[in-house]
């Protein structure tokens, strides 16, 4: 009998609470709960002395109890997320303020949108189509409900939102005039920069979008419908947002959980953030399964354990040893000294958090070397 | 009422049996049922007629259903797959013949395979490490089980596998004598050629695997250990391990559904072979959610419906519309000729079929314009 015999086949669970980091089923996610919380203590300090309120992006951990650490540790006001069935995830946990951060026009979703204050949430959606608006008016009167709406301004990132005020201006209107439904606020995220290395870079590109906010909420003041709230800013810009003036809300959420791609931008000293700011809290813990030939390894996580979109993870704590290559199952890993036995652990920090973090339906919560906790990806797979 | 009645906020089953294209919630899975079972016998036909067994390779589609269409409509003799908790699902669905086309070194797998076999299927696996061998064999001892073992021949792709006939004979030797296992065959398959867009790429890699696999059965034969089973091949090299004489069972996984990395490679005559052998089976349904400027649209399907490491995926059906950038949750479309409208449905061809199916719950089966069946991605997430 073994301390592994707690698993059954078909137990899908990769570890229980006690165990070492050897005795964890890999490839998992594993957080680092000491790292997870200083994150998240120190963006909620960071808010606070700012007067800024946090709204922790869900879409990252898509996990109710890293969110509601976040609302715990770091005083974040609620969640915001990109699915209607992420919603659902949140609401029916009890999460009061609900930010819809996108568009919802299928019919389908409209219907499941519009039901959701039913779980008690105060539930916000993006708009950027006057269609639309008369969908969610109609929904909510179906259903005897009430929808907060952000007005979306697209402020450079070239994806949704409308382009500029006049626009924005409509839209407000119309959503002022329909029943069921309140003109709440601007959705102003620009999602393309928050990875550029140059802190310069991300600056001008901020900049601009804090100009063209401003002129917005300007012809909105104009126009008699002020935006409740202003609400953006990701990881790599909100402390451009919040040094603006006009911004009243941050929607950060890699920052709780770092990873190889965040990690490599720099601050305004041209520090590295993951070494500056952010402890790394997030790895996939993995296991050399194939040692086949010296200098070269292979471990259990590849394509179907983190997503390559940004990149090869980096091996944490280990100069020695190098990803070098994703196959569907497998990574290859360069082992040049020899250092690597079959069944060696290694920590990968992800090229990407996000969608890294929805292939899996664990974290496993570390702190001095035991498992302390196992929580579910709540909202993994919710793409609806 | 409408249709879409049968969704209840928290019920993620992307379509109902009679729904039509349009009815679906987006992004899911589709299938051309006509397509899939064209390709299923196709492949069965010419294994028949060349008296290849064909095992399928599950860890493309980690579904059952599709697996039962593969040994009913194309006489596959069971499966591959990549890891325990797969095999684990194949075996609970009655599958009668698991190989686990991997190594498998971990003790709490190592128990989790040993029991596998009470399940009734006849079990292998594969192995390219001595002491491997001898904890396989402690685990079935300890479970009164027995299994199959390949061993694991390096053919070029420099992952898993040991690299020539004195290693693999002394693997064979290695499990000959232990109890409890039986020395079944070799597992030799190129994976790192498939894709190869040039047919005579293609062929001069798998010619040299061949001509190593050949020296490899000469040395087991020599020593009294001739192979069982030769195994491997792909949807890129089938036709050369046929024609080798020296293999006896194709592995292939993607033909079955096809991608758009797959379609670009050539055969012998120079042609896409998702234009001459293989029809697209497979689709990401998509809706329109955003069109904020004339020329360019947003879809609801991102990094979190598909995945990236093999390129766009390719818009099905239309050349007036094309899918220009992954966002986590959105995809970018360039719409030149402003045919898109809000809700509009697209299919897209995956770049990469496997890491997609993976992140999905559901097929939705579909024929003549209606949906036939929604079919679980069974193994979707397994990776221990």
């Amino acid at each position: 009998m073994t301390a592994l015999d707690g698993f059954d086949p078909g137990f899908d669970i990769p570890a229980l609470p006690g165990m070492t980091e050897a005795e964890i089923q890999t490839p998992c996610l594993i957080l680092d709960l000491d790292a997870l919380e200083a994150n998240i203590r120190k963006l909620g300090d960071f808010a606070r002395a700012h007067g800024m309120r946090h709204r922790a992006h869900g879409k990252m951990h898509k996990s109710v109890d890293v969110l509601k650490l976040q609302m715990d540790l770091g005083g974040a006001v609620g969640v915001c997320c990109q699915k209607v069935s992420e919603a659902e995830v949140f609401a029916r946990a009890g999460i009061p303020d609900i930010l819809l951060s996108n568009q919802v026009t299928d019919p389908a979703k409209i219907d499941r949108l519009a039901r959701l204050p039913k779980f008690g949430a105060q539930v916000t959606v993006c708009v950027d189509d006057l269609a639309n608006v008369a969908a969610l008016s109609a929904a909510v009167q179906r259903h005897g409900t009430t929808l907060d709406c952000f007005v979306e301004l697209d402020v450079g990132a070239a994806r949704c939102g409308v382009a500029g005020p006049n626009a924005v201006v409509a839209l407000a209107q119309a959503i002022d005039a329909a029943p069921g439904l309140r003109f709440a606020g601007l959705q102003a995220y620009q999602g393309a920069m928050q990875h550029l290395e140059l802190h310069a870079d991300r600056k001008a590109k901020a900049d601009a979008a804090i100009a063209l906010v401003r002129q917005v909420v300007d012809a909105l003041t104009a126009a008699g419908l002020p935006p409740g709230l202003v609400s953006g800013a990701g990881t790599g810009s909100y402390p451009f947002e919040t040094a603006s003036g006009v911004y009243d809300e941050l929607q950060c959420g890699s920052y709780a959980f770092m990873d190889a791609d965040y990690g490599r931008i720099r601050d305004a000293d041209g520090q590295r953030i993951d070494q500056a700011q952010w402890q790394n809290a997030l790895f996939v813990l993995t296991t050399v399964m194939s040692h086949p030939l010296p200098g070269r390894a292979v471990c259990d996580a590849g394509l179907k354990a983190m997503t390559a979109e940004s990149g090869l993870p980096l091996v944490h704590g280990r100069s020695d040893v190098t990803y070098t290559g994703f196959s569907d199952e497998h990574g290859t890993l360069s082992d040049p000294t020899g250092a690597l036995r079959i069944n060696d652990r290694l920590r990968l920090v992800p090229g990407h958090c996000d969608p890294t973090c929805n292939l899996h339906d664990w974290y496993v919560g570390m702190r001095n070397g035991k498992v302390e906790c196992v929580w579910p990806v709540s909202a993994r797979g919710k793409m609806f």
